[in-house]
């Protein structure tokens, strides 16, 4: 018999989390965190009535104990499973202003939401990944990157800091992890979301913003690596961006 | 009706080009090139017991005529097929030397095969691609990078001024013709492959060396990616490799 | 008569912030930032002995207050000078260990050093160094980073998230203010530095580990560079390191 | 009495190359290549009027034996002289359109002006440059890049994969010889060069140009850097640049 596992979405919104979460759902149970329930009621209706399994639990992931208690809260709620997947998606902390006028508050946002907030998930979410390697595919971590882990652009540093870190957290989990099997990916998200939230903006063709289900789809096939060809790092944008 | 469409693998030897041929060849047939047909008339007897189609076409990326007539008998014997997907794996190229003992042979052999290769190939390939975007799956073209893509070590000057090049073509033509729909990806394959002639060589465990198949997977993975999330570079490696 | 300047320099040690201190005095007087002032008497007596002028101001870098007041100070101590150039040089936080045994403290010491720190630095500095543009040479503010600014090694998360978060402050303050005529600069040293701590460490010729003088050389070039030519970025490390 | 030395430079034109020659004439003299010696005539005479010394010779850089004879010429010329510096600043093979458009001339234009002339100028000179690692400054071997070193752009396959060729030869070179003790850098160059061809270009002030002379006397600091602190690679735009 195969063993039992659940899947972990920390970041689920109305775009790429959610779309995330109802693909892994369509092999696991899957964990939803966000700060707000009511950024994934949704999705777990979607997902209880497509036949799948998902819970949500409310976390503020810049808190370590706030995280802890999520993942032993997901310990529970799907006792003896294994951890197949974990996804770092979280987004917020993006404060785009003139340098100068930028307080110590708003700038360390970035970092809280992305570095930090993917150190604590990472420590809560490895030890349970190490018990998983023996699932049919490797147990993975995958963090989401932007435009800013790569450049930090005027009046970004805030994000930019925090998405920089992140991607330093990405790098070296993989060369510590991966050589136990724990397969640790970055995947640099580069456009717009095609979500209500961004539905004002247009660049003529409707698929010229990133559909998060597309963005979801690459998630599944990086899950799917065997150890045997691990994926690092990965970009995706729509076919108009420029870059 | 769905159009009738083919998928073009440059570089098939016993490894990647192979696994990447059979593993396209579950969705269309495939035209095979490489300088030698010792080279893939294995892969034809695999893919034709399998119940797909194969055909082999002997050509020398290097000289635009030879690639040319390639394409041109290509279109022969699969009339009115478009062309779905077309990848440029070729390998060679490899001269490993002091730089001082390099002959001027040797070191263009690098550009030769990677950065000319892939200039060739890919002025053939992409008039094609282009008549191709009404297929379910936007056309597609794949490029095989190394580590040598990226860095280049002592005494690899020459294979890795060849994968830089081929680098800045892929780069190059996916900023041009991404807008136009058609998919350019660069995938850096980092570490060695797992095939016969590398068998000497042993890491420990029996899947610490790339298995071509599983790259093959990825391949087919961004060949399947819709124009809303194209990825432009990936890399892979197994899971025990440093870097 | 030109007008009045000073040179501020944070991280000064034993090492590197020395040399660049000693360096900028034979041009400005020179403010000497350190948490510890043993740090930084030493170098003053240097400078004092060599005809140049220098003050040290006790600061903790992760503390806004603290690096106001320090720079309040230094307003005080040299009236009416102009600020001609501000090095953040900070060093520390480097936690190498495993990851499941980081603590949260140890974890954001790397960003708090680094990140923030550059931060709190750049808000004080780069007022004052607007002011400065009439000077002959063009207001800098360079920033010290590593190895670990670029590569995050296994065990390295702490000190390559802050290195990758400072990078990322730097090269966002670059496209903010090199417009308004402030240099920006991130110079990534990539060794060891060549001091007493480091007196074991031993490769062969005496000259295979960083000299600082020589680090704080190039630092004084990238100060002296007009505006129509400033480097962003650039590399020092030792001819025999590998990399 | 010291011994005697001469640097040498190729690609001498109206601009960065007749500023690196003035420049390095301060020291030594230079012997200036340029496929057409009107290029280097007007540089001879600035260079003689100062009190320098200056010696041209023609020489088509894609050619191993153009340059061997023009540096077997320099070795007569400068009987006794060792090689300080050498640098390869040839431009041109810049070829901007269509990727169909293309002919293969004019692709492999870039790899034969930056690439194949990178390695012809690298034989002759590092055997000359690592007899000269005695001389008070390490042997230097400095390679010019652009913006087209890093990032590829649409319409410009052929310049950048000729320049991301260069940049690993470079990279490879410092890599192999600079436990020699011979300094191999790579200057990337991002913006227009304030000449008189580009006399029509205006960004507002009149220093938003790169001055030659000042990208000459960055080339000219990293000559003098010693081994324990050689930079490998730079960058250089001015402070309007966006990048």
């Amino acid at each position: 018999m195969a063993a039992k596992a659940v899947a972990v979405i920390a970041g689920v919104g109305p775009g790429t989390g959610a779309s995330i979460a109802r693909r892994f759902s369509q092999k696991y149970p899957v964990a939803l965190l966000a700060r707000n329930p009511k950024n994934y009621d949704g999705v777990i209706d979607d997902i209880t009535k497509s036949g799948g399994k998902a819970v949500g639990f409310s976390a503020d992931v810049s808190d370590a104990s706030s995280i802890n208690r999520a993942f032993a809260e997901i310990d529970k709620a799907f006792p003896g499973s294994l951890l197949a997947a974990a996804v770092y998606n979280v987004g917020g902390g993006l404060s785009v202003k003139p340098f100068l006028e930028l307080t110590e508050d708003e700038f360390t946002q970035g970092f809280k939401t992305n570095g930090l907030g993917g150190f604590h998930f990472s420590q809560a979410a490895i030890p349970r990944l190490q018990k998983a390697t023996e699932l049919e595919l490797p147990p993975t971590l995958i963090f989401t990157g932007a435009t800013a882990s790569l450049k930090a652009s005027a009046k970004f540093s805030s994000f930019a800091s925090g998405k920089f870190a992140l991607r330093a957290v990405a790098q070296s989990l993989a060369r510590e992890f991966g050589p136990q099997g724990i397969h640790v990916c970055h995947a640099i998200v580069d456009g717009v979301i095609d979500i209500e939230r961004t539905s004002h903006i247009q660049f003529g063709s409707p698929d010229s913003k990133l559909n998060p289900d597309a963005i979801a789809e690459t998630y599944w096939h990086l899950y799917s690596q065997p150890r045997t060809a691990f994926t690092h790092e990965i970009d995706l944008r729509p076919y108009v961006e420029k870059w």
